[in-house]
């Protein structure tokens, strides 16, 4: 008989965790601000305790963690998988905190024109999505501070990109110049606005030049402060799909939060591709995954 | 009989004048930290009188004042001259603060792809080169915070672009999470990582994707901070050279200060160009150049 699990997502500045019955069902759900970045040194073992501590007590209950308490600052280091890496792969990889009970879930690592790409957690939101949408083959995105866009065949993770997306429309929206022309808080979305950032970012090169139009449409007053902000975003998010190379005719699924996940399905459409949101549960469904796939 | 010439430089930051005399020859030199931005409201003509008041008072002195002072922030408000626009369209349209005595260079705009884009002194060290290679043709580089691109065609910009270079290095460099991985200073050019950099931005899509190679060559101990630093440049540089489409076989000027020149004919190698570097003095020249311009 399968055992109850303990999924534990515990990323740089946050910590959740859900319990799920036996067939992956939530049966309780909690989240804390004690992301890796805010535990003291040695500290881990006492937080997760304080925490999870009487949910680990459940008769026979496996806990699996994924995140940045992988990393070389978290708790226990669990080296990358290299791909091609599936959940059973993983599962075969994990580093174990208290055998048998408590284990961490190791990233991906792969290696793309003669230099490494890494990713921490995305996998086991990508594992999640696959069991949830009952595929083993897609183009997945996870926007973020540092999007992910990964390539699954057979089940498997046979590559995947890092676009530092997120971090650098920061960067540009609150610490470049550009930061003069944009109001000090973003408003809601304006459609058209990040329409043709989008639009402008697909036919460019790249963002070094695009980004310095936002400076120069306030400069020639054919904008607003408000609309700049949401052509910006645009901007950003068309040049990460641009990278991607052509798109056209395919289907990218989105895993992420609802705003990010809109704004990159608006943005997909822009480029002709067909964006498919997958829903929040899917980290909680790739521990699910990995644990299934753990040998008896 | 030609004037003699008070040709002035201010910037952002700095205020830099030459006396010229007839001929264009420097005879005398000065530099002070107040640019436009360290001008109290309404103070630009004490300032200027007290730095330069004994030069102008020679004898049928004509001044002429290209860079910022002309922006909205400025002295006086020298509205943008479309491209194409020459020396001679320059001196059409100074903006003049003492008519016949002292006036302000307008910078550029074009339009491009349906946004506006423009420079401020860049103009004048354009046609300063023009006239010291006694050419009439040439595509330019002026690398900087924000680098521009101008092609010239029968001594006129008739288009050019801006590349947020210089500033994006900086938000990288300083305060993306790429800082960590680097070092607080920069040292001297690693020119293999420069290259190594150059090289991985020429054959990539983005910016984006290729800078997050900075801290994964970190993360597997492939690299050290101090390489990282000039890889980073070399990619920063390299994607600028990539978003102007396809160079090779040109031959491109580069006007700048010696380290950043340097830096650009490096990298331009790299891309199969020969990068001209262009002396510092285009700016007196390119003043005396406009001043020859006006009717008499």
């Amino acid at each position: 008989m399968p055992r109850p699990i303990v999924a534990i997502d515990w990323g740089t500045s946050s910590l959740r965790g859900a319990r799920l019955d036996a067939h992956g069902a939530v049966l309780d759900e909690r989240a804390s601000l004690q992301g890796i970045l805010n535990v003291p040194p040695g500290g881990f073992e006492a937080v997760f305790n304080a925490q999870f501590g009487d949910w680990l007590s459940a008769s026979g209950a496996l806990c699996l963690i994924s995140g940045m308490a992988g990393s070389r600052q978290g708790w226990r280091e669990a080296p990358y998988c290299a791909c091609p890496s599936g959940a059973s792969d993983i599962a075969a990889a994990l580093a174990w905190v208290a055998p048998g009970r408590i284990a961490i879930v190791p990233g991906l690592s792969c290696e793309r024109d003669g230099a490494p790409d890494v990713m921490r957690g995305e996998e086991t939101q990508i594992f999640g999505a696959l069991d949830m949408l009952g595929i083993d083959e897609a183009l997945f995105v996870l926007p973020g501070t540092h999007s992910k866009w990964a390539d699954v065949r057979g089940g498997r993770v046979v590559r995947f990109s890092t676009a530092m997306t997120g971090e650098t429309y920061a960067l540009l929206r609150h610490h470049s110049i550009l930061a003069r022309t944009l109001p000090s808080e973003d408003g809601p979305l304006n459609g058209a606005e990040f329409d043709a950032g989008v639009q402008r970012a697909l036919r460019s090169t790249s963002l070094l030049q695009t980004a310095f139009t936002v400076r120069t449409l306030a400069l020639f007053e054919r904008s607003t402060p408000e609309a700049l902000a949401s052509y910006l975003s645009g901007l950003v998010i068309g040049e990460e799909l641009r990278a991607q190379g052509p798109l056209s005719g395919r289907r990218v699924h989105v895993i992420g939060n609802d705003t990010l996940t809109q704004r990159y399905q608006r943005a997909l459409a822009r480029a002709g591709v067909e964006g498919v949101a997958v829903g929040a549960q899917a980290t909680w469904r790739g521990l699910w995954n990995i644990a299934r796939s753990l040998p008896d």
